[in-house]
């Protein structure tokens, strides 16, 4: 009987973020507002601003939500083909329309606001940067990769290497970059 | 006698991109135009116009000789130190102002910006990229690194991590996040 609000609460939480990622992809980064987000899902502004500060923090929320719905790791027992997988599944899902111009005017505002460049990290890249830490340590104690080494640092070069590309230049992150990417993590903690 | 001009050609351009230089960091990026660059430096603005097309160009080949000039790596013969030090001098220096700043709203202008992407890539990140690979490449023809691999790529993972860190998050690159960058391109390609 308790559960009964709380699942409603996750559902409507999950229709919230949904009704953003949708408004964003309708109406681009500089046309979202909580008030149109408010309006579209039918409840009061008041109930969002409850529970995001900023328009952006709702936004983080809702990419957060979508990467770990749809752009989890697989676990296939092999390591080196499940980054693979995956980096080559999210890369074009967070640069292509209608997520990316909607992702990179938010990093572009971040640039001149420190605390947006703080929301995105806490909101979103962490989340990223924990689920490949976790894909990693569990192929570590299986013994695939080395052991005896701290892959935090390892987790962020791999999530960071490719927002190099796609931020900095109009190079993609094909097939080449991940197989150089995954070179270079495998030739550091393969087991030989 | 044939060098006289192109060496006081040389000196302009030299000129040119500092007077750029000290201009953004007084008036900041959105202050910055070809016109005040043309004013300080006592040139008609189609000499800069001939060279260069637009505001970011100028500024980007401004940051460029700057880093050319000041952020070299230096070469000891332990790429490892070498790698390192130029890590530690440059990442404040990118970060701090005065440049700090105006390098920033280049980059989030980019954003929106799919030329100037490219630009930020050809006429900066580059020489970055390419400086970095003859220092391990230098290295790998001393036998500090294992031979046969190409490092092209590695050098973009050593130049593009710690940007991930300075464009989406507030942590800084620090000594134990360039030891920890260096830990894992050591046991990827250090000799064993």
């Amino acid at each position: 009987m308790a559960e009964e609000p709380r699942r409603r609460g996750a559902a409507r939480t999950d229709e919230l973020l949904q009704v953003t990622l949708d408004l964003a992809a309708e109406v681009g980064y500089a046309g979202l507002s909580i008030e149109a987000v408010a309006r579209r899902a039918g409840v009061g502004k008041h109930t969002i601003y409850r529970r995001w500060p900023t328009m952006a923090a709702l936004l983080l929320d809702a990419l957060s939500r979508a990467w770990t719905t749809d752009l989890g790791y697989h676990d296939t027992g092999d390591v080196r083909a499940d980054l693979r997988e995956q980096f080559l599944r999210s890369a074009p899902a967070l640069a292509a329309p209608p997520i990316g111009p909607v992702y990179r005017a938010v990093i572009a505002e971040a640039q001149a606001d420190e605390g947006l460049r703080a929301t995105l990290h806490d909101r979103f890249l962490r989340t990223v940067e924990e689920s490949t830490l976790a894909r990693i340590t569990r192929a570590q104690e299986a013994g695939e990769l080395v052991g005896g080494v701290d892959l935090t640092f390892p987790a962020e070069v791999l999530c960071g290497t490719l927002y190099y590309r796609y931020l900095l230049s109009n190079r993609v992150a094909d097939e080449t970059t991940v197989d150089a990417l995954l070179n270079m993590f495998m030739a550091a903690y393969g087991r030989r």
